[in-house]
């Protein structure tokens, strides 16, 4: 792509830097900002530059924070004995969008998986077994993502709490509502046969 | 969608507000600005804001320009008294690209078009029929979209410059290189039969 203005040229490299945003698409971006009122634009970049320096990383659960401690830990009407463990902030907002869950979280920042070279070190999972052991935990639910990594990470972990007298449990697998039983795979339909449910707990809120 | 940071929620909030942008794509793109190094994020934060307060438009051509007048116009190699006549600055970046054009631009900053409001008088035409008069221009060549309001711009545009010596083209439409002849539409394939070539003319560089 030939661009006439080093400027443009310059923009149009940093949005194309964005994962899946190719070079027509950084351009489209670019052209879109460069039409607005200069203020919006100062505005725009102010907001993203103020994000990445002052986001914070909740202290307890690793979510991210404008504080110290996150505002669902920071949240005296959520239930602080329940902890939902999750792979990245992304199943965070994912969970929280449902708003079907009124506990806490306990943001892993990743999943065993010895092939890249993630080991549990380099995840907050120590953190999570001093939670456990210096706060009231009753519950620890497992929301990872039905994999062969996410089965290590859970098998793991549950040996690091075993000692602990906790209910541990994993959302549910099987089928996805609005799914088709012949399009899923052999394993997830194997598993959701296994994990059948009596038909009056399969109710629709 | 659910925030625990408002820090993350505004930044969210600036990226859904670029077009073809929705929020999940938005959260995507935040989060990968958060693993980044702060000091990339900042550079990436600036040079937005930059490219929107310093970039000019080139006073003879309306092309994007670092300066008062852009590198193509200032280009002494290029053919100054070729015009190619381009709706956008999308429109030159895509002809700069084939490599094949070496006379300048002008950018009308839109097209003739009575259904959206958009008048002659909205467009850079006055400055091109100077510009015409003012400079020994030779050639203009129309490189608008090919449609109604295309080419009502083309015929608005060659009644203002008829009092001039100029040789005045448009570039050749028909069907597409790779395209086939059943999925063209009537005009498309009426036209390119009405301007056919003779096939000597017909070769690939």
């Amino acid at each position: 792509m030939q661009f006439s203005s080093s400027l443009l040229e310059n923009a149009v490299n940093e949005f194309a830097k964005l994962p899946g945003i190719g070079k027509k698409t950084a351009l489209r971006l670019v052209l879109h900002l460069l039409k607005q009122h200069e203020n919006d634009v100062q505005h725009f970049s102010e907001i993203i530059a103020k994000m990445r320096s002052e986001i914070k990383f909740c202290q307890r659960c690793f979510n991210v924070a404008d504080g110290d401690i996150c505002s669902i830990c920071a949240n005296s009407m959520r239930k602080q004995e329940i902890i939902c463990v999750v792979e990245n902030i992304r199943d965070v907002i994912a969970i929280e969008s449902t708003q079907q869950f009124n506990g806490t979280y306990h943001v892993l920042g990743g999943i065993i998986s010895p092939l890249d070279g993630v080991g549990p070190d380099q995840l907050n999972i120590e953190s999570l077994v001093h939670r456990v052991q210096k706060e009231k935990t009753e519950e620890i639910i497992f929301a990872l993502n039905p994999n062969i990594q996410g089965d290590t990470t859970i098998y793991y972990i549950q040996k690091k709490l075993q000692h602990f007298s906790l209910h541990v449990t994993t959302i549910a697998r099987g089928i996805s509502f609005g799914g088709e039983l012949e399009y899923a795979d052999e394993m997830t339909l194997a598993r959701s046969l296994q994990n059948r449910l009596p038909v009056e707990k399969y109710v629709h809120h």
